[in-house]
């Protein structure tokens, strides 16, 4: 498991948009935005359940990811990762209200659908690029 | 070939950043930030001849992009598509130069390395997803 300098999480910790790269099963790649935090040096998004994304990370845990700093996109790191867990449930929740309070100021997410499951996907970060 | 909405083809021609994502020649996922414009429907970015991405798309032409409006991320496409061309020479160097001055309004581009060779990537979009 790779360390993130203090640059690094603090990338993460301010309210930057994360891209997240996957491999769809016919092994084409995929990336997305997302909001993010880290947690113990792991790196954490929240997604809903059967997304692209996340049946992709079921199937293939090695995840690209790419963050810049808005407005200043030289501050950047390029991170390559491994999920080492899916957490679901209350933590799941919990979660994407700190998010919505953290990009849009807003608690709780507004845009939670009554019948959407939630889910915390968590990175181990094994190389930081920085520049 | 997908066509660009004129919602998206605006992402590409405002100096957005451009989030590229290929697969590795281990299969794992592999995400940087570039910078993009668009020519007759096709998306291009700029690289040196070499670089990781560039040596994955040599290898697997197949491509996955997003791209969010500065400071109003809910702008954006997600992009699936198909490397069709890679251009070096003249035109590459010239390409450098136009984005130079459009992403930092410098021309010609002040970091060109006297080793490197540049190259542009042209991409055929197959499946645009706006948000």
């Amino acid at each position: 498991m790779a360390e993130l300098s203090d640059k690094a999480r603090k990338l993460f910790e301010d309210p930057n948009y994360l891209f997240v790269g996957t491999v769809n099963k016919d092994g084409s790649p995929q990336v997305t935005p997302v909001w993010t935090d880290v947690s113990n040096g792991h790196i954490r998004f929240n997604t809903a359940v059967g997304r692209a994304k996340e049946r992709n990370l079921r199937r293939d845990p090695r995840v690209g990811l790419s963050i810049t700093e808005q407005g200043n996109p030289w501050n950047k790191a390029d991170i390559r990762g491994r999920v080492v867990d899916f957490i679901e449930g209350e933590e799941a929740d919990a979660q994407i209200d700190d998010l919505a309070e953290k990009y849009i100021n807003q608690r709780p997410y507004p845009w939670r659908q009554p019948d959407e499951k939630r889910v915390i996907v968590v990175i181990e970060p094994e190389r930081v690029y920085e520049v």
